[in-house]
């Protein structure tokens, strides 16, 4: 079976395996595991901010970051098909105590006129917006990369009003890949953002949260609130920092291997790739009955998911070769010429 | 100095001072206050519903249906210039733990296929739609009146969805008179409404919730919690019950009133009437300098108010006669002509 | 029927009917209601602090302060038996989220000993003591005064620690009576304070906030988010002004008519008062079948309250005379002779 | 350097570093990861209850079971140094919602009859009484153990109550191998349980909830929220099962080598052990500078931690051996000699 699910279904490489296996731990709630902290120094670095945070999820990456950022009773600005706001349960306002406004975006992409004219300002009794949330690349609208262009010019509005911006940035190194950009030039124009090892970077757990020292340090405080506080991580963290060393470059050949079922798709049933070319390693087929066509594909040997009643999602990674996508793509075509009539 | 600024700022009118001096009073808190009790059913008779509770303020009354309506991790849809979204100061979130999906109306009205587009499914981990508000009248959108038609479409299909439907009713009245609908066809098809007594009823303090009697059960705990349980409330619901009794009817004065001003904009500045007809006792100026506009219109005796850079606006109510309000059109038109290019 | 189960029950006597027919108003929302302004100026001035903020309840005032006082996720040291506690639907931690450390008084008066002992410093990941709250006089502990002596020892040993201190003063003018202190003396000692009006004050409705100007600016954004915000709360404010400048000289009465109830108590069930003199202007009975005196009270024309199992409460005020007391006095010794054994 | 600040150090083993290194792995957010279903079912089976969810922390099993078994604006009874009161950073009214009711404990042990005076009915506007926590061993008061006896007599005034019990099992299995109690005794008496496997069982990473299915499925939900879904988490459950399965009869050992540092503090400052006899692996040392016995005992090559201006703890595990003890004993007596004096 060919996974493409999610790019979260990625297993741990040997490389992994024997560095999960070697690695020197000590109790990271005492700040002491020295594998956990050479992964948050690494992360640092490579994102050229002064420090880092090591969590068991996104998921928790961006609630800390909420709370860091936006103080409860402010507002954040976040697209409207954002992870935070579709998959996280309801957590922003339920544990973070932030109001959400939601805007649409141009394939999850957010256009800094619409983000300007949504921004309230600190007046009693207004809501005043507090935040900016961006998603890199994002998840729900096919990978879709939001350019370095972009996110300056947020940047520039958001400064102006006083307002942060985080990016969500669970696969911002396909991001990076894909716009030729260093991840640095993103981590340059934001407050903070969250970077996750366990797609397809195949790491089995763990983001991190990478920003100035002093936001590290309390969001450290709300990581223990949270319940994120582990002990020996290091164990997880060795394959984390190899999943950082190693598996950033590579992520080409998932986006080349992406293309092929993008291909596949254009040639038999080009409205189905109606949101717009794929840009990383995610293919969202649009205007199908979605359910319809994870089980044709289920039948041809290969999984996708439903993102919505008429939009199915494959997701490449480094647990399939390019010939598995060769081969998923004539799956595709064949179940998209018996479900898209 | 004529007043335009809100409905809010009326003041109790001789009937309801002589109401208040005489009103029979207990212990709210034991549910011993009789004048209290006769509004509240007064109330649930007159949208014919089981039930009512009273309380200090609309905010409250729409903070307290959120708890009732919509479960913690849950997701209410509301549209983006919803008095609940932009003067509450975040409780939404804060205090209430639902989280927003905040969709674009047309003049503040829903419409409901982007509504059945919003709705979440309670499948984990998605965040599920628990909620659709409305707003009726819709304050920040010039009074507009959301047609029965509409909230009998977003019934059914909150009804298909196993979502709640609610009606933040404050300006109710001026919609039922407006639209020649009885308040009861509108309270018949939602969970749960609210409406206030202190805007263009005259009333000096209180608004009520109205719905099924268990509902309102539950509401009367939460009240205790957010601090709006009160004593002697007699003496204020007193004023309350002169306004649900008397003073209903005569809102189509106020929105004759409202007419007189927009004609004068619509003489002198047709472009600031862009957002359409004045329906009620609300008028918006969009596209003018609303700093400037809301100064020039102090300089000549009348005082507005603005919403946002670009947007002023007017409202009618019992204070002001016809006589002031055809003294403060001229006034527009003068500060329009100033303000205006 | 003599009602001792509340102070609250409290109506407006006739001078509060005058000033609130009378009263002048405007839209406190804006901050333009000239009666609340007197009656905020007129409590900052009679405890001596800088501002004060008139809200439509206690439990308001108390949530508020916690609000104001202690920030989410720090800690407040709380009697067992206070009101806050006890009374509030848990809304401290639902809506304040704040946590509370409840540790044994002495008749509800806290030992500075057992204070100081439960105060935890604010280092990562204890979870900080913020605030030390008081009740003055003591609701479920027989209307007990907090000495000044120990306010004034609690005040050095939480500044000492960086803490907080608030008094929930609903029955502070019945302490300073008692105690003959001023209650500006009270209040100098204190970060934050509430009374209320509406108990043996007999204003209908309203209870007050007082502390220094910035917090009470704190606390009016938090009010709004509450629901605690209203327009022309002018008309009831009225009749808690004359309760502030005319009701609190002669709790004396009061305090002397619960002295009958006590020493008829005190006569024929002296266990039942083992927890000390009677203070101020409650009566606790315990050691009794609570429900049974009730009862056997309530065939006597007099009605009592429960606070437990084996506790019976009679609380004097206003609208109960010195006659009135005499028979309830006599009541309670045919009823206890009755229910106690 | 001998380690005895806490269990939480302790290292993997070989075998665990294989099974760690071998580990079959899936997505556990999908529910797809064979190792983890493998440790919940042994945990469930091992605690005799139906169903079982792995954390990433023991604050996030508490939390849970809070956000589980203690809905929004109730009462949890606590012991006043309980670990959910002392270590999670006020997690449980700033994310949880729920007020804490602290009562004293004798080491720690809840007493009945002070439980069943503190729990309130759910009688309006009384906060009820939801939860009552229990902590197995002790932690902040020597590693104390609750007797089955004990937590029997909880379940059966809690169940008269209608209130739901909670173990927290950080240490349950110390607890269980002192008190020659099967776990599965224990679980049986309450509604939910939580037990981890980083402290004395020396698993890197990872703590269990254990209790009824549909629990264990709400757990679930909110653990998406807290952030605590991890995606290849067998590579650390491969660990905890290890844990589970060969590292609790040892426990005994670190037992004997806790009373060897008690025997030597019993030898030369007998006023240090007032709190009590050592049960299980934690040695608490009471009268004394904390600080400056923890000094003395760095100088001497152990590390101790300090509880408190006066308690001083020391705890086996593991990683030290019977040699490392009698030296850590002997370091222990010589620095009491020097510290108390
Ligand atoms: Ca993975
Ligand atoms: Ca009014
Ligand atoms: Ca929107
Ligand atoms: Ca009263
Ligand atoms: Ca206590
Ligand atoms: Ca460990």
């Amino acid at each position: 079976v060919i996974d493409l699910r999610s790019d979260t279904v990625t297993r741990p490489n040997p490389a992994m395996r024997a560095a999960m296996a070697d690695a020197e731990v000590g109790d990271d709630v005492y700040g002491e595991d020295p594998t956990v902290r050479r992964l948050e120094e690494a992360a640092a670095a490579r994102f050229g901010r002064q420090a880092a945070l090591y969590c068991p999820s996104g998921v928790m990456c961006n609630q800390l970051w909420l709370r860091v950022l936006a103080p409860g009773g402010t507002e954040a600005i976040v697209e409207d098909n954002a992870h935070v706001v579709n998959y996280e349960a309801g957590a922003g306002a339920l544990l973070g105590h932030v109001q959400f406004r939601t805007v649409p975006g141009s394939r999850g992409v957010l256009d800094p006129e619409v983000v300007a004219a949504a921004i309230r300002p600190d007046v009693f009794p207004l809501t005043p917006t507090s935040l900016v949330c961006v998603e890199q690349t994002h998840n729900r609208r096919g990978g879709a990369v939001t350019p370095l262009e972009t996110l300056d010019r947020l940047r520039r509005l958001t400064d102006e009003a006083g307002v942060a911006l985080y990016l969500d940035g669970a696969r911002v190194f396909n991001a990076a890949v894909a716009a030729g950009v260093d991840v640095a030039d993103y981590a340059a124009l934001v407050d903070g953002l969250s970077f996750c090892t366990s797609k397809a970077l195949s790491a089995p757990v763990g983001s991190a949260m990478v920003g100035d020292a002093d936001a590290i340090v309390e969001a450290r405080r709300w990581r223990r609130r949270y319940g994120g506080g582990m002990r020996q991580a290091g164990v997880i963290a060795a394959a984390s920092l190899v999943a950082l060393e190693q598996m950033t470059d590579r992520l080409v050949e998932d986006h080349a291997h992406a293309r092929l079922l993008a291909d596949a798709v254009a040639e038999v049933y080009p409205e189905g790739l109606e949101a717009g070319t794929v840009e990383t390693n995610i293919v969202c087929i649009e205007n199908v009955d979605a359910a319809a066509l994870v089980e044709a594909l289920a039948d041809r040997g290969v999984r996708a998911g439903a993102l919505g009643p008429s939009t199915a999602r494959l997701v490449t990674h480094p647990d399939v070769t390019e010939d598995d996508c060769r081969r998923a793509a004539a799956a595709l075509k064949d179940a998209l010429a018996d479900v898209a009539r």
